[in-house]
């Protein structure tokens, strides 16, 4: 038997073991200090109360024979949340029809085995600074990946090189790690870019429900020409805070391949998947429920204030930076190795965030907050990162 | 963009939709009819009562900013489950420990994602009869599949023969859809032989639970020599009833191509996938309690009740069969084309089960019954049949 042999060619990712290392070596030398972690990628504040209740709901449902559910009828989702989704998306005007719409445990398994549709030999484009998942599992799939550098000079927001020619493109708006989003425009010339060549773009919008400016389309169906060219993953993760309770979708235009990728689709989902359980799916039917969304929106204005905070704190300083608008994450030239900077926060603020070049050769000179800490932590780094720069 | 086209030499299976054709275009015919369902697949029972409360507990304590959980630590199972499926397996004597185990949203995935593991062109040997996820994925990754036929001969649980080279081995035991069980003895040979050329076996224990023979192996595990041959899939979907629930879990020994096997399973999943749920290892980890698996094996025991009704029937009518005794599927030898076998069940005693055919050529002169109907209908069902036959 042999094995896999791509998966030789990935790169370890260290980055999360080396701060958790760096960290512990401080406290032990310094066990009094007061660290405060605005490194964090993970929603803290709980579930809304309605998905509370439907959740506690549908766990009963399954202990009584009269309600119990086993194999749900169709491996990419039920009616009821498909039908909820497709409102969601009407909320904002887009048109996404409910049976275009499949239900998984949550966007990174999406994002993970959407490569199985695509050929070996396809040539992949990826922009740097970057989410790994992309990059790591097309390598672990042998194929040729591509990147497009998000710099700077576009505020981490780049437009396509036309003389670059490429087969499958990810992108990510709001971003992660650099809480850039694309506008209308700019995304209106992927699409193009894409339909001009027929490849395929994976739109990552798993940060949607942070867009505030309207010039930024929360999904990349609001653009024309998306329908033929782009695949949106999307996730109850931040919207409504399942990062531990496991919900997402996937949304496969009719017009993608000629109605071919979403056929595909369903057969790998039914083949390798059995379907999202009847307890997450009555729990995400809630969150997109109209007492659901404004419970959730709760939740993500308190990590919005915080961004604001924090995005307000730098522009004070002049402190370049992108992001803390549309996204939870504010991602600011530090103008130094980043490991570097790392250690200056760490030591002489007490303050944890993350190394841009954990996230691509373009993130070297930059540094990665979040707003997922309490308000009170985050006004109290906010002050220490102000003492020493 | 280049589509995966292996897709294209997958088979469309129409069995259960051919099965619903059948069965409506009866039902519009003669109303009246008063169907028995045998064909059922699927759990019909609910959900023990403490499994229920560690449900509530979980989603619960989601709502609660003082018990609120993110993402898990490890996306491979919270160590409390992992722990309870080690003990799981210490009660029938076979010793896995909690870091071999990994937890996913159920053994269907797992199946399909375990390919992944594989370069693509090593050769695979599944049987016929077979549970046609085991091909499907990996035609879907361009693979070649050989079979090993399954037949009355060896009671449907062949020994490999030894002239036939191949990379990975499908087994399922107990078998979906023969019933069939591997003795410790036919197993060994099976092991033996995949040692031999160091081959890997995939060995789905999804029906572990139904085992009552002491002399059928609940886990490839109790088998000398299967730590460095074999991965086992499992799942509490027929065990504790979370066929609509959602959890599983892959034991991958360390022993397995020197370790190497487990760390890339694990990257595969720390990738591709972003943990089990929180609710459902909760959930998991009450059914495998001393309580849970007390009150599961009520359940089982139900459904035992009724396999050893139908089994016991054939018998009696003299008509050769294999399961009913260690599994919820009963396999019978009905002589004829296996869809004529299911007009005759349909429109002469009304009740619906599944032509052999439907899952290899080798199935073509069988049947199959199971067992997840009530006790009275499948006690009724059973008197139609006796009339008839």
């Amino acid at each position: 038997m042999k094995l896999n042999s791509n998966y030789d060619n990935i790169q370890n990712s260290y980055l999360f073991v080396e701060i958790a290392n760096r960290v512990k070596k401080y406290t032990a030398a310094n066990p009094a200090a007061d660290i405060i972690k605005l490194g964090i990628g993970d929603v803290t504040r709980p579930l809304a109360p309605c998905v509370v209740e439907a959740g506690v709901k549908a766990v009963q449902e399954m202990g009584d024979a009269a309600t119990f559910r086993g194999y749900s009828p169709d491996s990419q989702g039920y009616d009821f949340l498909r039908d909820a989704i497709s409102r969601y998306y009407a909320s904002f005007n887009v048109k996404v029809s409910a049976h275009e719409i499949h239900v998984s445990d949550g966007a990174k398994s999406d994002c993970g085995n959407i490569v199985d549709m695509f050929a070996d030999d396809n040539t992949v484009l990826i922009p740097d600074p970057v989410y790994p998942v992309y990059l790591d599992s097309n390598v672990m799939s042998g194929r040729k990946v591509i990147f497009c550098d998000a710099t700077e000079k576009d505020d981490f927001a780049p437009l396509p090189d036309k003389n670059v020619k490429c087969d499958v493109i990810y992108l990510c708006s709001p971003n992660n790690p650099t809480g850039s989003a694309f506008s209308y425009d700019k995304l209106k010339a992927w699409v193009d870019y894409a339909n001009s060549m027929g490849a395929v773009i994976i739109f990552d919008a798993a940060y949607e429900a942070f867009v505030t400016d309207p010039s930024v389309p929360r999904s990349i169906f609001a653009v024309e020409g998306a329908r033929y060219c782009a695949v949106e993953l999307c996730s109850f993760s931040k919207t409504a805070g399942f990062t531990g309770t496991r919900c997402g979708y996937t949304v496969v235009p009719d017009e993608l391949c000629g109605g071919k990728f979403a056929k595909m689709w369903a057969r790998r989902q039914s083949t390798k998947y059995n379907g999202t359980s009847y307890i997450q799916q009555c729990m995400a039917q809630a969150a997109y429920s109209q007492e659901g969304i404004r419970q959730c929106k709760e939740n993500i204005s308190a990590y919005q204030k915080n961004a604001n905070l924090i995005s307000d704190a730098l522009t004070d300083m002049g402190i370049y930076h992108t992001g803390g608008k549309n996204s939870p994450y504010i991602w600011l030239k530090c103008g130094m190795n980043s490991w570097d900077f790392f250690d200056k926060l760490l030591t002489q603020a007490n303050v944890v965030g993350t190394p841009g070049s954990g996230f691509g050769k373009n993130g070297e000179w930059f540094f990665r907050l979040t707003a997922f800490n309490t308000y009170e932590k985050t006004a109290q780094a906010i002050e220490r990162i102000k003492k020493i720069l």
